[in-house]
């Protein structure tokens, strides 16, 4: 499964046709789309927009390719950000990160890769893939390896399901570049990866998990980019007919609000480069005298009342602006904004007894099993 | 000066004929002579002497170059071992964590090391250096990048000189491998592989500075390699004898024994993988009714009394147990041990201008200039 090193150093460039293709109209729907998906993190929508459509301008193309298109024997490399979202906010970056870190896999695999396989999928992370694979004038997955945004480096698809931990590369805007290699534990690779982050300002470029078509498009989380597109446009449509609305248009995508609310209390810390915490929310309109708190380490984890558990990871808990459907991402909760709760059910690879082991609520320290979105509560 | 990426692509290996080789009977003076430079670090001359023994046992040959035999267009790689020296003595290693980090720069560059250039000199260090060389199948050059031991990589006489800062390699004793390029200023280097020598637990090997014989031959201190042994010899010679002929031993290298004393007070701490601290010292004999003491940051740096500053970095400041003339390195410091305090002045290449910005006591945060030991003490 996936590429490995020696294999990589003998094959030939094969070129992949694309599906379909990003335009600048798609730009702000995939921004809001992801950045739903992105469930609390995911990196800044509105940099990332920035970031591509000024790449679509320069004349760049977002080529996007269906997992099922794939053929075997191509070579994709993962990209996207690493680090504390709030520290992309702060850093002036070189723009040119991820391209950095996959041209130091290239070189180090003495291979050239043919595709880009988004990481996760998130307002910045999703425009990342796009710009990495517009600069090097490849196409991109749609689909990445976590179907929405994760804090961690093993909660990846694409190494949950065995591909190559090894190498990775990380690059910092001074163009400081650390080629990881020898590492097979995805944990190893996590901790590792992160303390370099760290000494990187928080945030840095990352290019991991070189692997062929046929690993790819079995462990990816599938058409994630195009879903992000249907989502955002029906966002869009409807966020001027208020919450009710975007709650139906969630719908269409087999998501709910399950909690309506002003944002009360606001707990967060940097630790280890990761941004924890919980935000405690009271209820309005039909939710008045509920309180809901949601804990989260850069993404949303759990969302829970005094009945117990409403939502939990690795299902999708997302807080939108009540009055523009815009998602609030964990760096940005604050007192006082009134959030619509939306829950998606996660994807099926990331619910099997494999995907949970990592991406499980026991993954992040809780001491309770998985139980799927909407199973306990009844039908609205 | 030094090799670059792209220049080192092209070239071809080239031979280097030893001048010395180094015998099993050689080993407990290198390491003693070794130890007594690396002045308080430098690692562990224990290990380092059963790692060397056992290469000898297993057929290795620890073949040493003179710098002014090096060939021109010779390629080295410095190697040794960073980190936390106490971490050292408790980690488990593979033993081929420098062997590791070398091919990694020869497969990062796409060449091939010639020759082994010791990063500093020390007990743990030079033993390190000789065991690479050995494991290899490359000759060691006589010489090294400190003339002693440095807490810092940028430190290193080769890139004080100009040499290449960066690609690096670092490897852990699971076989974790982080090359580092695009670095070109040394504390940036410095930083980033300290921060990764953490996460790997505080102690790596690493391997950097690809350089040419020419810049090795003019950055390098030369011939420690063989300081050692005569160092080693001298005081194994003299130390039955008790301590006054093991100062005379070493003033036989141009030292001197400032003081005589007894430990009576360590402060230490672990302060971003460094070993920082003081010790205090209470005179013995000739020196009753003195007080001296010496600050460090894992190697010794500055040694005062009431009256001001009697020798500071980088002159070499060692202490040596005043029965056996074993050096005490600064992790093994303690409450009682009687010591006697030895001084020799730096070489020549640490105290020009341009070395004393990197090396010199501005350089660990004192605000004093460096003032050559013995200068401002009447002769004995």
């Amino acid at each position: 499964v996936g590429t490995t090193e020696n294999a990589a150093r003998t094959r030939a460039a094969v070129r992949v046709e694309p599906d379909w293709e990003v335009t600048e109209g798609d730009l702000a729907s995939i921004a809001l789309g992801a950045a739903i998906l992105g469930t609390g993190g995911g990196g800044n929508p509105y940099l990332g927009t920035l970031r591509a459509r000024q790449a679509l301008r320069a004349g760049m193309r977002f080529l996007i390719v269906d997992p099922d298109s794939l053929p075997d024997d191509v070579v994709l490399a993962a990209a996207g950000g690493i680090g504390a979202p709030v520290a992309s906010y702060e850093k002036i970056e070189r723009g040119d990160e991820e391209i950095l870190a996959v041209k130091a896999l290239e070189a180090h695999l003495g291979t050239r890769v043919d595709a880009v396989a988004p990481l996760e999928v998130g307002g910045g992370n999703s425009m990342r893939a796009l710009v990495t694979g517009g600069l090097l004038g490849l196409p991109i997955l749609d689909g990445d390896g976590m179907g929405r945004a994760f804090p961690e480096l093993s909660m990846i698809t694409y190494l949950i399901y065995g591909g190559p931990v090894s190498p990775a590369a990380l690059v910092d805007e001074h163009g400081r570049c650390a080629v990881l290699t020898g590492i097979d534990d995805p944990r190893s690779l996590e901790s590792l990866a992160r303390t370099i982050t760290v000494e990187m300002g928080a945030h840095a470029g990352l290019a991991m998990c070189v692997m062929d078509g046929a690993h790819a498009r079995t462990s990816c989380v599938p058409r994630t980019l195009s879903l992000a597109v249907r989502l955002g446009r029906a966002v869009t449509a409807a966020r001027d007919e208020g919450s009710d609305a975007v709650a139906a248009a969630f719908g269409a995508v087999g998501g709910r609000r399950l909690f309506q609310g002003k944002i009360v209390d606001v707990r967060r810390q940097i630790v280890g480069g990761f941004s924890r915490g919980s935000v405690a929310i009271e209820g309005l309109d039909g939710d008045i005298g509920r309180r809901v708190t949601v804990d989260f380490q850069n993404e949303n984890l759990i969302a829970r009342d005094k009945a117990g558990v409403l939502a939990m990871v690795p299902d999708l808990i997302s807080l939108v602006d009540r009055d523009t459907a815009e998602p609030v991402t964990t760096e940005a909760l604050r007192y006082g904004f009134r959030v619509d709760l939306l829950v998606i059910p996660a994807s099926p690879q990331l619910t099997t007894q494999r995907a949970l082991e990592f991406v499980g609520p026991r993954a992040f320290g809780y001491d309770f099993d998985w139980v799927p979105a909407f199973n306990a509560l009844s039908p609205e």
